[in-house]
């Protein structure tokens, strides 16, 4: 049985929030939008349906307060979540915060212009309402 | 209590499946991408997470039974699953099947060119499909 490895671009793109009981939670580094990723510490598994019926549960629950305490704290028009993984296969769940009139509304964010790279103090900021918002348990 | 009414947009963009035990399942009527639409059949809902736990875990069932037929049907190389609603607010959630080389790959379907109708046979055949594909209780 092989073990969970985040995926390098995953890694690359995104800064480690921390562990939930099921994910790998990542900020996007792209201040733009306030977009979390939440990667299920499952080894070779790309679809939500072939996960076992416990972890799919347990993603939808992650899933469910994520984006509702993202939405409370930083203030969105709608969420969008989805799990598209054409181009980084290792399963994994966005969750963007929008607003009308972002850089991509009210087009998705995948493929609109290049990432804004948060600052030190910006990331320092986001990553502490972030987790302050989720409860310590998640 | 109002009635669930379906958004005029997505009546106008979709073919009728049926009805599952929770949503009104919807082809998308474009031929490029095997591409359905589960609406809950719940007034007023806009994101995941204001659906009451059971209709969220119902939805999460439906989906991962829909999916998993759609790609072993219309074989595919990854499945998209989204609930974007930027534009149409009614809480939807898509599931489309992607093919290396497709028309959008690898970037997401939505904005990408414009829309084939499916053909009055193509229609039938691949509704035909579907349903042979889906539980009879779903």
């Amino acid at each position: 049985m092989s073990t969970f490895t985040l995926d390098s671009r995953l890694a690359a793109d995104g800064l480690t929030v921390g562990d939930t009981r099921l994910c790998r939670l990542l900020l996007m580094n792209d201040a733009r939008y306030p977009w979390c990723i939440l990667v299920p510490r499952r080894p070779q598994v790309r679809e939500i349906y072939e996960l076992p019926a416990e972890d799919r549960q347990r993603l939808l629950e992650e899933s469910v307060v994520l984006g509702r305490a993202m939405m409370d704290v930083f203030g969105g028009d709608k969420l969008n979540v989805a799990a598209l993984g054409n181009q980084v296969p290792q399963l994994h769940l966005h969750h963007v915060v929008r607003r009308i009139g972002d850089p991509a509304w009210p087009a998705p964010v995948w493929g609109v212009g290049r990432a804004r790279r948060y600052t030190d103090d910006e990331t320092m900021a986001v990553l502490s309402r972030l987790k302050r918002a989720l409860p310590a348990d998640l």
